[in-house]
């Protein structure tokens, strides 16, 4: 038997595209005279559809959208993800379903049993988890199907009370197949790997696994398709970060003795080409090509600036220099040359005149009291009402370019330096913008030398520097990343030998941040713990704050 | 044997203050001669504390404060809500627990079964449900204890596969116990009160029902704890709003044989209360005193200055009129009197000045282009900057003045006028702000008539009005309930009469918004589906759109 896996870039509740793509690929199929094609998880609604799953509507046009694919399956089966109605009263109205065609119409469908509801996945807010196993049987050969999560619960301390591969074993099955819907981080395709490995070595049958590819606002959706042998040979690989369709025959598969090379990339070339994936899909789902964005001389904003030329052409991106009289020489200089060696279109536009305008406007309401915070944010708020003025005349999207250390302690400007459509790097600690600097640059200079190594400052008062306000990021970053992707508290923080009134400190700086970080654009994850959906908080709490 | 119902306002992850109110009540208990006071739902660490739930530091700063509260159960016992670890390898790592003490230490844990995973509620993304029943015995009283949702899935079509009760009445239990947190929506007291009343006629089991009260964030808990006698009359009524703490024989609530006369308010009292109590608590909660505003002239800021008035003081409430060369007389006028009727302090900061700098500024990046959406967006983020630069120089809160409608649709400009700390009347369609203005004004002219009665408009350019861009709001509004409460699509909203062109771009401009909902603040809910936690859309996406 022959399967093709379609690994494929959809567009969330876009029917008439999604369909014609399946619709595309299974043509592709029958030309190729495979089998079987296998598209991802929710492939026809696009994923994840979020709340679109509480609409009827939604639902009924996944639907006849089913109905339509089914029509084109002639001499040919497909399995297609879909959300369906699960006809019994008791339970949530939708299942998450793998939805089996052939002979022009669907034959069967099964549900996904384990439905992930942490970090990011919100599964069990619309789905009811599937109870029934039973495989499928499609020329002479016995398929255990499963969607996604289905098989990432094999470790020693389960999330589940149930494993729905332990359960179709008893069918006997000749192979596994599973669609899934699994978002990038920076060491995700290593554990991706290791768990499909597990799965085979555990089960001792081959695995189809077809994964999405492109991104939806923040998630990032890496491809990465693949093809076990049941010894845990590497029988098939499909592409990072771009689509791809290959067709497997089934029988080389099982007695595949010898895998492929894989070189899986290293973790900054890998978070260089989601965030360029990242920046491009936005770019084109929403429909449009223009970007704009602050450029400061500082490390962030380059790093923005390069990403979002590759992503979608250095000509369509925007550098605006707005300098004050806080501004260094050397930030203008710096900025410039980056624009001119990547090849961006740069404007300066002093904010000198515009901050006075303001301070002799509300000096007489400031009732003579010292400069404080406040008038360094109406700096940064001055540069957002330019880059949006621009932005609204244009059309250009504004790119946020602040990075996640900031973001995690509060430091930036709400309605100032935090405004922007999409958040770049607001994912990357700083420690990890210079590593993905040092990345860009491992060939030749393209971002200037000295925006990479002058002390990183805001320069929003006379010789200020971020280190006047925080401890080093060397250190910093590791508390945040013990705080916040492993969810370490302050009495284990103290025992890893971290200083406690410095924990204290940081930590409390996480926390009374959370007011700003409820009102930041949405941030490409790259992380296993990314601010955003995946990380929810209350704003009014006192808890180490 | 005599039950005391505790209905408090906790502070999320605020151990020391919810430790000690707790205790406060058991003694209070004992001096009144309780023989068991009950506690709401995750009452030790306050409800909800989301993904603070995923440290293991915040789950051992609960134990040790039921630990704490249990050596005070002394001759008492009491019912305390608390996350617990799930001792079983598998499934999840906690419980949503309701921990019943007495003799001075903790005797029994219940745990919730049924996990509420939809609107604002997330619980099966911490939480295993329970799926072992048993009753709690004390003083000879057979106690059926369950929390919150497992009594609400009592309807002909269940969201969930098994019911608690149903189980929990194999052990002849003689009284129901809930505790729960079930947060206020317009028509919410009312609702609650019918499913509680729905129980005890079921189960023919007197029903002792306590909840929270107090706002978190945008979660507002309206109390409104009750007792019901096994025949479905009202034996106890707690307040609603405010903290309140009442004790009942149990003999006397199973004979109770007419029900108090309950007066649940309408749902524009409600709102009002529930408003102001948000505001309040967001104002407590996060230690400060001072709010400000932009006054505008309209409506909705006149609604906000009123309530903000209310929570926090006149004194502590500062209107800022902002001015522009669109701005009409009247709208100076009208704001002035609504500020010296009300009592509170008015700074008038005309804008022309600050936008002509900005004019100038722009206008040679601006091409020659006319006049756009780009300069009225200016002139409301030299507003936000005004606003913004006060709130930083002296601490003010910046309120947030849009309405349900205008987020819909989009009618706002992102770091301008959508700016703030906390959006007060996010949740109420136009339609309903008059309605809450009539309900303000009812007795006496608070807010001046001509804000009331004048034709609403931005005034961002010469003589705009809501409706040159927008359905009139009775029509709008409509359509906009329709889609957001109800999920209606374009195919049933047709079928409901309304008209398929106005349809197809009111839902267009909703689902393109997405964007500027994700970056606004957090809105006080008060309807059953408010934009924020409760509603997650996607940004990018093609759907309807």
């Amino acid at each position: 038997m022959k399967i093709a896996l379609a690994q494929l870039n959809f567009h969330i509740g876009n029917f008439a595209e999604n369909t014609n793509k399946i619709i595309d690929y299974i043509h592709q199929g029958i030309l190729e005279k495979a089998d079987l094609v296998v598209f991802p998880e929710l492939a026809v609604c696009g994923y994840p559809p979020r709340d679109f799953l509480e609409f009827d509507d939604f639902i009924s046009r996944c639907d006849e959208a089913l109905q339509e694919i089914a029509s084109h399956c002639q001499g040919i089966a497909a399995i297609v993800g879909s959300p369906s109605f699960n006809p019994d009263l008791k339970g949530k109205d939708l299942f998450n379903s793998a939805v089996f065609m052939t002979d022009g119409k669907i034959q069967s469908l099964r549900h996904k049993t384990l439905l992930p509801n942490y970090d990011i996945f919100d599964e069990y807010r619309y789905f009811e988890p599937n109870k029934e196993f039973n495989i499928i049987e499609y020329k002479g050969q016995r398929i255990a199907l499963t969607i996604c999560e289905d098989l990432w619960d094999i470790q020693d301390d389960p999330m589940y009370t149930i494993n729905p591969m332990d359960e179709l074993m008893s069918f006997n099955p000749d192979l596994m197949i599973n669609i899934a819907a699994s978002p990038f981080h920076r060491h995700q395709a290593r554990i991706r790997q290791q768990i499909m490995l597990d799965n085979v070595t555990r089960y001792n049958l081959p695995l189809f696994y077809v994964n999405h590819v492109g991104a939806q606002t923040e998630l990032i959706f890496d491809g990465g398709s693949m093809v076990l042998s049941p010894d845990g040979f590497i029988a098939g690989q499909l592409s990072f970060f771009k689509e791809d369709f290959q067709i497997f025959e089934l029988e080389n598969v099982i007695n595949c003795k010898e895998s492929l090379s894989v070189q899986l990339r290293n973790p900054d070339e890998a978070v260089y080409e989601a965030l360029v994936s990242g920046i491009r899909n936005y770019f084109e789902k929403l429909g449009f090509g223009k970007a704009i964005l602050g450029l400061s001389g500082g490390i962030d904003s380059a790093i923005v600036m390069v990403l979002a030329a590759e992503a979608i052409g250095p000509e369509n991106v925007l550098g605006v220099l707005m300098p004050s009289q806080f501004s260094s020489d050397h930030s203008v200089n710096d900025a410039l040359k980056l624009a001119e060696i990547i090849g961006c279109p740069a404007k300066v536009i002093p904010i000198e005149e515009a901050y006075h305008s303001f301070d002799s406007l509300l000096k007489p309401h400031f009732e003579n009291l010292p400069f404080s915070i406040a008038e360094e944010n109406i700096q940064a708020r001055i540069r957002a009402v330019i880059l949006m003025g621009l932005s609204n005349k244009f059309g250009h999207i504004l790119l946020n370019t602040s990075n996640k250390s900031e973001a995690a302690v509060g430091y930036g400007t709400l309605y100032g330096d935090m405004c922007g459509g999409l958040s770049v790097i607001g994912d990357l600690y700083k420690v990890e913008v210079y590593e993905l600097a040092r990345f860009i640059n491992r060939n030749m200079e393209i971002i200037p030398d000295n925006i990479i190594t002058k002390p990183p400052s805001a320069e929003l008062r006379p010789d200020q520097k971020d280190s006047d306000s925080l401890p080093d990021y060397e250190i910093l970053d590791k508390v945040l990343f013990q705080y916040i992707e492993n969810r370490k508290g302050p009495r284990e923080l103290a025992e890893m030998g971290f200083e406690k009134t410095m924990v204290d400190r940081i930590l409390k700086l996480v926390n009374t941040s959370e007011y700003k970080r409820y009102q930041t654009p949405p941030i490409l994850r790259v992380s296993s713990k990314a601010f955003g959906m995946g990380r929810r908080m209350p704003i009014v709490a006192k808890y180490l704050s």
